[in-house]
């Protein structure tokens, strides 16, 4: 589990490479003395910066790790939605599995790292799951726009983002090995083969 | 989501029916003013029985809405090892979801009003998402004692605990309809002939 990005936000003249140097200052500090005990105070300090250009960047710790949630919801929300009118209800899921490991699949260094705080902190575990149903549901949304009716537009969607779970998880499971959308498609046909 | 079960607890002769009229008036008040507004003492109060008696059946508030999901979690992952040795790992995960059903799917009426006062509290549906992730993780561990590869094991058993949500949602989702282990099956053969 852990599933996530990062997303550059606009980087003002003031502070440059801020953001990215909170974010690893964030991460080190996280994983080295806890999620719990460690405070904005803390990061900026970390990054040689102040709390005051932490809060340009972030409303609170926890948005460095889930910062970019709704922009990620929102590309694999409209991968699906711009598949083929033709496309079958798993070949539309497909496709926003496809935009995930294209925005995802960038950075596997971050996403271990944050997957490893994640995983070792229930509250960010539950809010990670939350994220990962609203995916679901999401995507069983655009499969009834499509004219997939239900149970099937549920199923699939479900289906699907336990391919992108398994997935993830082998990809951040080792520092190298293939890339994460070649994982990705990799896994939705070992599960056609194994449940079909 | 909302997905459990009710297990009576060894009855004590001092109070009659107490676990069953505790469960009852504590469904009625989280609905009625909210399960964090909600105490141990109106639950009590609202069934007649004093706090000590609520705290010799529940640990605690949650735990009337949780209580039975470790006892639920071993029957289903029972299940799963005791499905014939040349069962196919979907047919591994069909005997969970069969156990699943044989249980939570005796009373369509607690389940409905369990799941309106879990979908209603963010705090609770973190909870439950954390349940359905564990059971996933079981079903998994079960596959591979049984010789399944990953990443097979896992994704199979993920496909097994997406029938089980849609399932279980569809079944709660009106007062009458088909029986739960009907809907778990049929939902399976819905996904498997979507994704294979």
């Amino acid at each position: 589990m852990g599933v996530g990005s990062r997303y550059p936000a606009a980087m003002g003249r003031w502070a440059p490479g801020a953001e990215s140097r909170l974010r690893d200052a964030a991460l080190e500090l996280f994983a080295g003395r806890g999620y719990e005990a460690t405070t904005v105070a803390d990061i900026a300090e970390r990054a040689g910066l102040t709390a005051r250009t932490f809060f340009r960047y972030f409303a609170d710790k926890r948005e460095v790790l889930f910062g970019g949630s709704a922009t990620l919801l929102d590309e694999v929300t409209r991968a699906a939605r711009s598949a083929p009118a033709d496309a079958s209800p798993i070949e539309t899921v497909a496709a926003a599995l496809d935009a995930f490991a294209a925005t995802v699949g960038q950075d596997r260094s971050w996403s271990r790292r944050r997957r490893a705080v994640i995983d070792s902190t229930p509250e960010l575990l539950e809010r990670e799951l939350v994220k990962l149903a609203t995916m679901s549901h999401r995507l069983a949304d655009v499969l009834r726009e499509r004219g997939v009716p239900d149970p099937d537009a549920a199923l699939v969607a479900e289906a699907g983002l336990g391919v992108l779970r398994v997935a993830f998880d082998t990809w951040t499971a080792t520092a190298d090995g293939p890339p994460l959308d070649e994982i990705m498609r990799s896994s939705l046909e070992r599960l056609r083969a194994a449940v079909g």
